[in-house]
């Protein structure tokens, strides 16, 4: 659960990150950034600012925004209507990200991961202009560096209900306080 | 057919205008810009600088870069291999672009399409951070605005190579001049 106040105040934080990045918003979409805490309450620790351009029941492209250090918890997009689930590129726009994911684990992690369930320890290092393609399926999380992150998402189609999380506690709708 | 030194202009060009546009480049991907003229040899009136992003059997996002007034071709994206064909969100970025897509004829468009076959003349204009999305085998065009624009085009697979032209001197393939 998240305050009022820790939602306008993450929607104005994405608002003008994008701004600050070049990246130009209708007044309408600065309205419709989602704030996610994953059910965790510890959205400055654990948390994500999106904006969705399009999702289709073929395609999607979002723009995510991470506070500094600010982290998207553990999950994987397993498959749904005959498909084999999202498949995902990241490419870093600003600051820096790193991505972690199956593979040979990383002997001197860059980042150190917020209280929950982490599994997955293989490095991926995204400056600016970087990007990774993650396959269905694959259990991946994200963390921001000390300046925040925007990382541009291009998809198959989205259906963030489906994500399977590594941690039971986490959910993917965020409740806002009244 | 172009000369290696418009080939050589025309990706500097786009180099320059996604740079000033805050859109960050890795070194690799600024000598992968591709350059089409469409096969009409009229580069500054029809013509394209384009550079993709990811493009895998599932989904494609790319940067389109128009100079002034340069306009991309009448084209269609059919069906192939079991799917509908390509469909694509254009999401202007920079500068002005008008989409003209089949549907009521504009009773005073804003642009004049260069020598070729033009069909459909329903029309789109987009601003920054404003964006449309074409379905598969919808005809469509685009012209940049006096200053030119960047699109950025988020989509399912792209195969250039089976674009359908309204104008049967349109290839999509580029020569350069040796």
């Amino acid at each position: 659960m998240i305050t009022r106040r820790e939602l306008e105040d993450a929607q104005a934080y994405a608002a003008a990150a994008l701004d600050e990045a070049g990246i130009v918003l209708t007044d309408a979409e600065r309205t419709k950034i989602e704030v996610a805490d994953f059910g965790l309450s510890r959205l400055h620790d654990t948390g994500l600012q999106l904006l969705v351009y399009v999702n289709t029941d073929r395609c999607c492209a979002k723009e995510l925004v991470l506070r500094p250090g600010q982290t998207c918890p553990e999950h994987r997009h397993p498959p749904f209507d005959g498909t084999p689930g999202k498949e995902e590129t990241f490419r870093c726009r600003r600051g820096l990200v790193h991505l972690y994911v199956e593979g040979e684990p990383a002997s001197e992690p860059a980042c150190t991961p917020p209280a929950g369930v982490y599994t997955v320890a293989h490095e991926i290092r995204l400056e600016p202009g970087e990007q990774h393609t993650i396959p269905p399926g694959t259990l991946h999380w994200f963390q921001a560096g000390p300046e925040g992150a925007i990382v541009s998402e291009f998809s198959t189609q989205s259906r963030d209900e489906l994500d399977e999380f590594s941690d039971p506690a986490v959910r993917r709708t965020t409740i806002v306080e009244k």
